[in-house]
């Protein structure tokens, strides 16, 4: 017997585990039993839902969405990593469906949809579901705006399977999250590709059965590890997502099959990348209670557990007009998933900055501001930047929750001063105004997009339901 | 609580193994020490070793794995899964780079990739790594083929980097098996994209940074659940694990980043996707032993667990002449995992007969072959093998290796038939000859190509060492 076939004996239990897979327990046999159909019951309801269904906030909220889409995809579409991706893909991308959103070249539309999910993510200034930390975008708009290049649809049709997609995406994410963000996936890459190809499913006018298999080839390929952040491979994740489920729903319009449960089986999606799950997360108040209506938009450049020292420290700035040369030391106490994501002492490039605390508070407390220009390489090297980061004192406290954070600075003349942030600016607690979004989104398209063409994008996507065509809002973010 | 998830809680001991993830025992981190560096070890390997390093039985055993995956991609060309693929990707694969083996249309070298790794896994009849179950060639020859058309390459290096790309996801195999396949991943697809990765990576001239990024990009994106097996998302799996391995590719020569321990990180792929690693079996010995010299190639259409069955079947039919009206039934021994994988007792479609070793035992003794045309819907329906399938038996037995049965065969007169198989034809230990992998590409060639071009392609194969340029391979498998 060959070593690994010995393990498999050991490891297993031989006969007794193996006769357990086919004959479940009573208790396995009801939880199968909530467990079926999940995959088919989400279908229905995608290939059912129509956009006259949306409650009126929930329109809104996706017209929110895709405005913030939008406009960090217009942002991030110089960056290096976008830079690095298109040259490597140029050569093998035809025909010239579909534009790269702040960009000349036109790809064929899965390499256009990959390659604007990583422009929309590449700042990590995205969206997000906070219950997941999901950026919904990315994937789902990404397949969505490049399909909707090749295949004409209405802007009322395009809403609503944005809105369709996010749902599918977020609500198989509140299924498994936290355990399987905790194990080390990527959570908007792997949930995300579902999005993505219920959203392109409902575009392509699938049937129940396609649909069915668009999310089992969607199972198939999940999308990034934890590992890979804070390198070009993070940005890649919603950009594959994109892709991974475009190429799923392209399929099963042509009838390749896949399982009906792929979401659901024993050897499925949820018990092959979770320890544990949820379905009824999936499947319950389908058409009542909209995931997507919770998304929020982010005023800092950067992961979205430290908005909360960031506010503080915006907000201690300006109310006490404060000099990087007048602090003692920046005492913070975070939650612990903080200094896990973004603990990284002594950043090198604008990358790492993100993923440092110390890197966020101090920029902050300097500048009074958090854009992509406080996540420069500039930034992260600066002698005043470097000097203040090693005076941030970090403890965790897991009775504080994420969106919190508790801040004191203590003053070289003694003083202290102190808040509490009990939710971020950016949070759906205090969410961004339109206003705001639109302040944000002109700062991402300057010097890309000139400001008038940047005024008539952004009124395109706000009018995106009175839209003939959606594409529209690819051709008006491709530089005149 | 589902069975999958109670086998990895019984295996991790749930809070405790999630808390060790952040905070490591000293027995963790002294094999956290071990694991430094896996990543980089292996691409280090990758981009120094040469054609000329190869023993000659291991550059044998690759012709023969060549060989044999031509002659499967070929002959699953025609398939109505690749029919499909093939129409939905049609309008988006461009340009006409790369060979589809078997058919006239050219695709991009990514979508070619795809295709061509669906062809050859679509009867379940290629070649596997018989430790890991893993089906090699597909991911890996699936990406460099597509790739040598783009990129010219000699024959030496064509076979230098398939040997290496089925080294490098075999050894990653050999790393996480059983544990990672039992939790419900196909590892041919998860282990396939590094293959797939490599093998590219060594063509396009990597240096060792861009290799350890391929890899990372390759872990990325892992593919295939078993729940999928039995439909066409099974082909599915190593043709997206070959494109998929090829993107990575492309990228990382592009400088597109990923993390540098993306294998053996904490969070990175071994951990994620697996409950087990053992991280000697990638980094022990290269260059010295060589998985792909361990290849096998499938006799049967079908997996490889029914193929002791379909031999001892198929032996004792020839020594006693037997007829289906002479047998009163069939009682098998077997393993475990033959009735796990294979124990459907009703298959509907020859796709399903696949799966089904009581499908396989009945045609096996009616035909006294079980080649494509065995596993038919044709095949599946035939009442005669109806009748004769609901008198096949089985006890399941884990004494009995996966390499073993032991079969019983009770005729209407009262005689029995004894017999045990030790290893199935195809195995390592009864490989098939030269000779009969040219019978198996000859009948799988038939009717797509001209018996001249068939004998033209197969010299093509043995010879590629003397090939100026790989790519003959390619075009010399498109009919004429």
């Amino acid at each position: 017997m060959s070593q690994c076939n010995r393990r498999r004996f050991l490891t297993l239990g031989a006969a007794a585990a193996a006769a357990a897979v086919l004959r479940p327990t009573p208790a396995q046999a009801a939880a199968d039993e909530v467990a079926r159909g999940v995959t088919r019951t989400l279908a229905k309801y995608l290939v059912n839902a129509r956009y006259e269904d949306l409650p009126a906030a929930v329109r809104k909220e996706g017209v929110r969405t895709l405005l913030n889409w939008v406009g960090v995809a217009v942002g991030g579409s110089g960056h290096e990593t976008v830079q690095r991706a298109v040259a490597a893909l140029a050569p093998f991308a035809a025909p010239p469906q579909a534009s790269l959103l702040g960009r000349r070249e036109r790809f064929d539309i899965l390499n256009a949809a990959f390659i604007n999910g990583v422009s929309s993510h590449v700042f990590d200034y995205d969206d997000t579901h906070l219950k997941t930390i999901i950026h919904p975008a990315g994937p789902v708009v990404s397949a969505l705006l490049a399909l909707s290049e090749y295949r004409p649809i209405s802007g009322k049709a395009f809403l609503n399977a944005l809105v369709l997609g996010i749902e599918t995406e977020c609500r198989i994410g509140n299924a498994v999250y936290p355990e399987h963000y905790d194990i080390g996936w990527h959570i908007t890459g792997t949930a995300g590709v579902f999005g993505a190809a219920a959203a392109a499913g409902c575009i392509l006018g699938q049937t129940e059965q396609q649909m069915a298999w668009s999310l089992g080839l969607a199972a198939s390929q999940p999308v990034g590890l934890r590992e890979s952040f804070g390198s070009m491979n993070k940005s890649f994740n919603p950009g594959r997502a994109a892709a991974n489920g475009l190429f799923a729903a392209l399929l099963a319009s042509q009838d390749f099959t896949s399982s009906d449960g792929m979401i659901e089986a024993p050897r499925g999606w949820a018990n092959t990348l979770s320890t544990r799950h949820d379905y009824r997360q999936i499947t319950e108040g389908l058409g009542q209670r909209y995931e997507s209506a919770l998304n929020s938009y982010k005023p800092f450049a950067c992961g979205i557990v430290i908005h909360p020292a960031i506010d503080a420290a915006i907000q201690l700035r300006n109310q006490h007009a404060l000099q990087a040369a007048q602090i003692a030391s920046i005492s913070l106490r975070v939650n612990p998933l903080v200094l896990e994501l973004t603990g990284k002492k002594t950043p090198q490039t604008g990358l790492e900055g993100k993923f440092s605390v110390y890197h966020a508070v101090a920029i902050a407390l300097i500048e009074g501001a958090a854009g992509e220009r406080q996540f420069s390489d500039r930034a992260v090297r600066e002698p005043q930047v470097l000097a203040l980061r090693e005076r941030v004192k970090t403890t965790i406290d897991a009775a504080v929750k994420t969106e919190q954070v508790d801040m004191t600075i203590t003053l070289r003349d003694g003083r202290t001063l102190h808040t509490f942030i009990e939710h971020a600016r950016g949070s759906v607690e205090v969410p961004l105004t339109d206003r705001q979004l639109e302040e944000k989104f002109t700062d991402l398209a300057d010097g890309i997009l000139p400001a008038a063409q940047t005024r008539a994008l952004m009124q395109a996507c706000w009018q995106v339901e009175q839209l003939p065509g959606a594409a529209a809002i690819a051709t008006a973010a491709v530089p005149a």
